[in-house]
């Protein structure tokens, strides 16, 4: 039997086929993404669904499709509720096996969503701590991801975060807002010492951490899936232009070689914003092991633990890079499977 | 005669109109200003530039036009020098009178920009200084815009700034990047008290400060000219709303009361952001009065300046209000009227 998870976010859509045998284990895991910003484009939700099935198997031959969710926050919805409803809405008129929702208290049917569609609003991490906790049943998980950094306290194998909403989450540590790609830079660095001066940034939306990245070599060029700033090109050189424009320069005025040393004062201060989640959740719950996963799991997630002298443990010991991308996706197909 | 001064910024391209008496005199000046967001539209800057004297008086009656910028700086064009050169090659074709450029020595001909042009690169805020200096002699001007705040030392009369490019005052507290209007709220808080929580903010472009101050009522209906963030309206509500997203809430989450007091935390938060680059400014140069001007000069530049014990002066004690909105172009009238 194969099941289909979905993890529709602001940014990005994930996708995870599970294909189980007839024991309910796990035979294989497909995966794949697909960049599709439902701020402008919450219109074409449904074809992305079926064209990132069809891209991995026979869309006739899914059995079930669960879907977890955190774009209802984007600003083409005026409230989350009202997000939710038009997120399940195209599920179900796209889907004719069984759909389901991955909840704050576990899977829910479109009839219990709608009796309370914010129990569905950003519940994703519910679904990626399913498989944490099978790796470990004590500690805090943290999946950095394009947009965002999930940061979940595990008890006895079961999550225990204390905010339950993303609203709630962000005043726990728990949803740190900053993640590998599509992060303005002017969000969480202030100023950047070049040199002997130290020069506060411009607050446009010149550069986003896909560029940092680029430009250190620390993403693979495939995976700046998002769009650029200034709608120009990928390439090393157009990403270190698009930094410099934050502190008022151009490469006229800052060489390669400075705009690198400016990307790694970057990095390491967005190291240091997902560190203070995790000290803040590692504290209240006293857990002193973090498992990393998400596409920033080896460049931030696992120095940013380190920073705090925790143990660290990585998704990526039990699955492939592809399938960390999508931990929620898989999660959710996990979830699904169970519920049917 | 008529001397048209344009300041041409990223975001608006502000007019001034100053009719001088046959002693040099300033009989009456007469202001506009026109929202052109350059980062995509630099192709109607032309018909800009006249529609917007056609609001004012017939662009016949104009003797001279003198330029000011800060839009070379956008992203659509690759360096500072290009977009220079894009923005002077344009003036020089709409008009046929007298066209000259401020830089940061004096007024360039044409022929001197192309042979210097970062000597013209926002070098906007050198004609306000003429203007501030009649009014103070020893002083730190401090103008907030839309977008930037310009904070310049002035001694015995004469700018002293010791930046001179933006990039280069951008490290010594002489520009904040930080206005009354565009400016991305994430760029400058990091976290919102509300209630007994301290609530991190999502790094979207999700509200400005021009929705602060109008859910404050600090700026009028008319002052808020730019886009909103989610293309929707500019009443209280709809800027409460975009507001209560950068806590990943909503308005069935946070109520309007709430979110004025966000409003207010964030308020006091862009105070103190410019009034650290007044400081540095105000220890380096032993200035202690400062003169406030732009269209943030009450709500922003004055508490700002009040909060270091610094004397505070106004613009507006000696120009309307809708003067101190465009004082670089009223200052680039001025200079250009004793160039030609």
């Amino acid at each position: 039997m194969k099941v289909a998870g979905f993890d529709i976010g602001g940014a990005n859509t994930d996708l995870a086929v599970i294909d189980f045998d007839e024991e309910g284990n796990i035979k294989e895991i497909k995966t794949d993404f697909e960049y599709l910003p439902m701020w402008s484009q919450n219109d074409k939700l449904g074809v992305t669904l079926i064209d990132l099935i069809e891209n991995i198997c026979p869309v006739e031959e899914i059995d079930a499709v669960g879907i977890s969710m955190t774009a209802e926050l984007v600003d083409a919805f005026e409230t989350k509720t009202e997000g939710v409803l038009d997120i399940a809405n195209t599920c179900e008129k796209f889907f004719d096996v069984p759909v389901a929702y991955i909840g704050l208290n576990g899977v829910l049917s479109l009839e219990d969503l709608i009796k309370n569609p914010l129990d569905v609003a950003a519940a994703n991490w519910k679904a990626t701590s399913q498989i944490i906790a099978e790796i470990e049943k004590n500690c805090i998980f943290v999946d950095t991801g394009s947009t965002t950094t999930d940061i979940i306290p595990i008890k006895n194998g079961e999550e225990c975060a204390k905010g339950r909403t993303d609203f709630e989450r962000s005043a726990t540590g728990e949803l740190v807002y900053t993640g590998t790609l599509r992060t303005n830079l002017t969000s969480f660095v202030d100023s950047i010492p070049i040199n002997d001066g130290n020069y506060r940034v411009a607050s446009e939306l010149f550069a986003i951490t896909a560029d940092v990245y680029n430009v250190l070599d620390l993403i693979k060029d495939e995976d700046y899936v998002c769009a650029t700033c200034d709608g120009e090109g990928k390439t090393k050189e157009e990403s270190a232009r698009r930094i410099s424009r934050v502190v008022c320069a151009d490469l006229d005025i800052l060489s390669i070689d400075e705009i690198v040393n400016v990307a790694d004062f970057i990095h390491q201060a967005q190291i240091k914003q997902i560190a203070s989640g995790i000290k803040e959740v590692s504290e209240r719950e006293g857990l002193n092991t973090v498992v990393v996963t998400g596409l920033g799991k080896d460049i931030l997630c696992a120095p940013a633990a380190k920073s705090l002298d925790l143990k660290v443990k990585s998704m990526g010991d039990y699955y492939t890079d592809e399938e960390c991308v999508v931990a929620p996706a898989i999660g959710t197909a996990l979830m699904m499977k169970n519920y049917i």
